[in-house]
């Protein structure tokens, strides 16, 4: 198994037109690749994955393997309520190239998505689909969370391979670590958390900001790995700011503004989502300039 | 247009090994084919649409169609947060012979699923599709709830028929009512709303309590309709208890139980949901013959 | 024990630079006096009562008392999480007149007041006051709701008179009917569920609504008890946006600001709450004009 | 002003017979004034503060004051949404020897305590009270969450010091530092965010642990600021079991019947609350064990 480790950027989907732009996301890897960033994630909550036909997903995997480089993790967001349909399109996705699969949890039945419901549903993926399972909690989209003692049981399992957790829960993340192996990784989902996950044990992070600061995103981590802790700090309090732009306050549309901004295709949401008005554009570029990205 | 009115049940979707079984839903079609039910929903939440594939989703449309009798409405399930798939799914269905498509509130990017994100999402899809849409709001399962003034300016579009409103708040069902135009559905989404929702001026209800109760559920709406408020309160507070276990308390693994204990085929739900614990079982029964029902 | 019953506004408390101003209260009582309310709630949520001193509640309960005319019940608001001083301030509020104790839930320990709670804390409240207690839920102020189980087990004790139940869910009130004895009454919260929930068995409502339209809210209950149900339905609707706009959008600020356009004394809340801003009062003006109230 | 620094128990209040038992205070001040602990807080969430009288408090800040060593603070939980008492008590709280006022977020009308009530509240609160005050958020009680735009502004008043931040949200805690000046205190609410709080920049924790296990919370304080992370954050993690079973599963009797275990008084809360049954006692002290508590 790869080793599952450092910053990865959800990557934002490129639409021209509401339709696939397959030439801009070769133009944004192309970038990217030049950059420390550890892999890329298609299909994550800012690609816009609940908007892309089935179709359209396996083609963004295989684009992506192709304009990757060699040394990047290709990890595929491939989880739906239904198991079934979580296994198949993960085997397809490891066919096109992908590396781990990223699996949300199931969150129609709230009230019954519990302990025994997540270890059923994991387990039976897991040991059906041909790449490692990467769980992904993410509270804010889907109204559950996980449990502890549920991450800890689905640990064991020898084809997941770790967690995403995109709730700010510095608690929770260090539990996560504490209550399982060695080499299961914990990865932080959102920028404003990589500093206080990577302290608490964390093994990288799957974070929206990585699409356009994936330099500094990068180095907070390693000042950490190289005790820097007051640098690293300050380096993630500056990218506080810029993180809760692009995700909490605009969402995908201000960060597919602020890609515009830094020489990246960006582009519009696909509908029902509307790009930003421009207030809020120029709001997002003083941001931007204040952080010393622009 | 079809009129949209009455009782309707969200069939559950029999599985036999966790497979579809077409033969049981036969069975159940042809018992509720010989009430007063209105129609069917195919692909409701209490037909475990999430766990279902695409080709499994369209094949029950088909079966639903060749079983139920002439008069009887087929109303399909098929949104999702994708305007794409949810167009192309409802045409499929249309083909197939449903009468309306049951869409769902898109949820996913909560924080962003408000009014001009509905507006556009509903209108882009009634334009779209060969069949009315209804607008399906189910707060407890999206963590979204429909503003009044969305559904006020999308019940003006020629292909929006009504709303499903499964939430149990009467102040919006009345503002429902009021706020569109006389033809406009209101329909309640469970069986404890029938009452309320009826005297506010609803139009039926898609409650999961048709499956095993069609006959009081009907005559519910029908007391009220010939004035009879005080026997239509009385069978309504009967049937709470009832529509409470097979909801709130024990899900679909319980409504399938109780099914299998009145002559239905019910089986079990699909992973990773469980069925029913044998004590839970025995207090269904209790409550099904505490309400007269075995 | 009185009959619990009718239409009773929760009164707003009267401030000029935000000190207690009785004659103001008189004013208001004198033209409500001149109503079929059944009688005043003070300290109530729309009497600000979280923000008074222990010695302002009861000048006001006698204040309240003193100018009320005979027939009118006089309720007052005087539970908090502490049982102690909830008894204290309810048999001080009982020796100034008080005819009922309106006690809310407690909340703080959100985790922990559920049934066993709840049957502890207003078995021994009940037991020590002098004067009938209504529970009071109000889940919008409080995050907890009671459930029917514990109201049923409740409504039990002789020192129980009833529920005022704020939330708009008419599956609960319905329940909450017909789950305990026949005296025990039920009573609404808010002025847009007194057709839903006088229909549905409810007793009478405590609404912010009647304020400023008590003869309105009143004829509402009235039309139903003389079946002329679709007169009531449509008062009921016409009521809703006035409702909407001097609860859940402007809140008390917005009540105070209409009782002043309505010939009553209404000013402003005490702070932290502020005074609403002149385009807010416009607003309100258009809807009180809308449902013909000015 | 005295400087907010290190670990606090929020200490429990003794209770014999339902009756405060200061005897039993006196015992365990005792036993506290021997460790680093640098404070007491009287009155906090987990000091059944809300089950109290205003003559309770006032008896219980005067013994806590008479009891601790020199130089233990004083800080005394005085806020309830009303300005005016909360003043008044923070005052004769003042004059019983508490150096600090901790005061709650005002939360009955949620949807309207937004920033600008907020800096109203805290501003007329802080201007009129003769000793400092620190802000309370604790949305799992309250249900509502201060925003960093409220804390920053706040922090510019002279007699406003810090905060104490009960949500275990890292990324919050790191805005509420870097939004503030530098002698601004910000302080954790939960001994499981003392690693991840102090390494972000936080002065110390009011912590529910602190009254069972003080030296280990100073402790992992003191090795992050020895640059000891790998140590503190083991200790940290032994920690979390602990403190889960004395906070979020067991409560204030959770943590009374802990300190009974371990040599301090606990006894049972207040009513409505209740002592713990013998099997959670059981479970209690294996996790006690496990951590090496016993």
């Amino acid at each position: 198994m790869k080793k599952l480790y450092g910053i990865m950027p959800p990557i934002v989907t490129p639409f021209v037109n509401g339709e696939l732009a397959i030439d801009k996301l070769e133009f944004n890897i192309n970038k990217w690749n030049k950059t420390e960033l550890s892999g890329y994630v298609v299909m994550g909550s800012n690609g816009e994955s609940v908007f892309l036909t089935r179709e359209e997903k396996l083609k963004l995997v295989e684009a992506a393997k192709k304009f990757s480089s060699e040394n990047k993790l290709i990890i595929a967001g491939t989880g739906s309520d239904s198991i079934k349909e979580t296994i198949a399109l993960t085997n397809d996705a490891a066919e096109r190239g992908a590396d781990f699969a990223l699996v949300l949890t199931p969150s129609f039945y709230k009230s019954e998505m519990k302990h025994a419901s997540y270890v059923k549903y994991f387990t039976m993926a897991a040991d059906a689909v041909k790449i490692p399972v990467i769980i992904y909690n993410v509270p804010k989209f889907t109204g559950v969370d996980i449990e502890v003692e549920t991450v800890a049981e689905l640990s064991a399992h020898p084809n997941i391979a770790g967690i995403k957790n995109s709730s700010e829960n510095s608690r929770q993340n260090t539990e996560f670590v504490s209550n399982t192996k060695k080499d299961f990784a914990v990865i932080v989902g959102t920028a404003s958390m990589i500093f206080p996950g990577i302290t608490c044990g964390a093994a990288g992070g799957i974070v929206a900001l990585a699409n356009i600061a994936p330099n500094e995103c990068v180095q907070i981590q390693k000042l950490i790995e190289n005790g820097k802790l007051n640098e690293a700090l300050e380096l993630q309090q500056k990218m506080i700011p810029v993180n809760k732009a692009v995700t909490a306050k605009y969402g995908v549309a201000g960060l597919k503004a602020a890609m515009d901004m830094l020489g990246y295709f960006g582009g519009e949401p696909r509908a029902p989502l509307s790009g930003l008005a421009d207030p809020d554009k120029e709001n997002i570029k003083k941001i931007l300039a204040h952080a010393g990205l622009v």
